[in-house]
């Protein structure tokens, strides 16, 4: 059982109009063999990834343990037909990484399902 | 961050169907005042008050604690318009409870908003 209200509230995704005080919302994520592959988390984690240049940066932009990060990228990359980061192993300055096209492809299409499931919900009478 | 991948997966209220080995999951709940109102797992509880009678029989059902299922029908019912459940204090066999019409009509209108949930991942392309 679902003890975790708050945890709930913070992993919506998608958040319909109040209505009569209610609100519905959700949440989605793909799996692939079983296990997450990709959620609202792990896609911010991407384009951080994108956005930083790194993994250490971009974990810490989320507040995230370099080693919970780089776990997800890992599991990711392997969960993935082909691997969604690349990375560089680090010299003075630490390890680069950056997105594939095939990770760049996975976020893109990752929002267009978020953005298709906000408008289901917008249309739902609760 | 969701840690809890096993979590994720036996919360899916949703799933479509596997393609090329990627599969989309959600869930949805309502919420009132910002708190969690109606989920999965408290839909089902109504249900089972409904099928066994008291609140004690239900959450014995569910493997939940009757102190959880009671907090749970209290958060229910001070949410919503009108009560869902209805509680008979307990005399030797134990109190009774059955659910409300408005409870009945929760649940149902609950189950129709997953089932048009469901139809919505069904046709997504992931």
């Amino acid at each position: 059982m679902p003890k975790t209200k708050r945890k709930q509230h913070d992993n919506a995704m998608a958040a319909g109009p109040a209505q009569q005080g209610q609100q519905l919302k959700g949440r989605l994520w793909l799996e692939r063999e079983g296990q997450t592959y990709l959620s609202w988390g792990r896609v911010v984690l991407l384009e951080r990834i994108k956005e930083k240049g790194s993994v250490s940066a971009a974990a810490k932009s989320m507040g995230m343990s370099f080693s919970h990060a780089w776990q997800l990228v890992e599991s990711m990359n392997s969960l993935a037909p082909e691997p969604l980061v690349q990375k560089q192993a680090g010299g003075k300055g630490g390890g680069g990484a950056w997105l594939t096209p095939a990770g760049d492809q996975a976020v893109g299409e990752f929002w267009d399902l978020v953005q298709g499931f906000q408008q289901w919900i917008d249309t739902q009478k609760q």
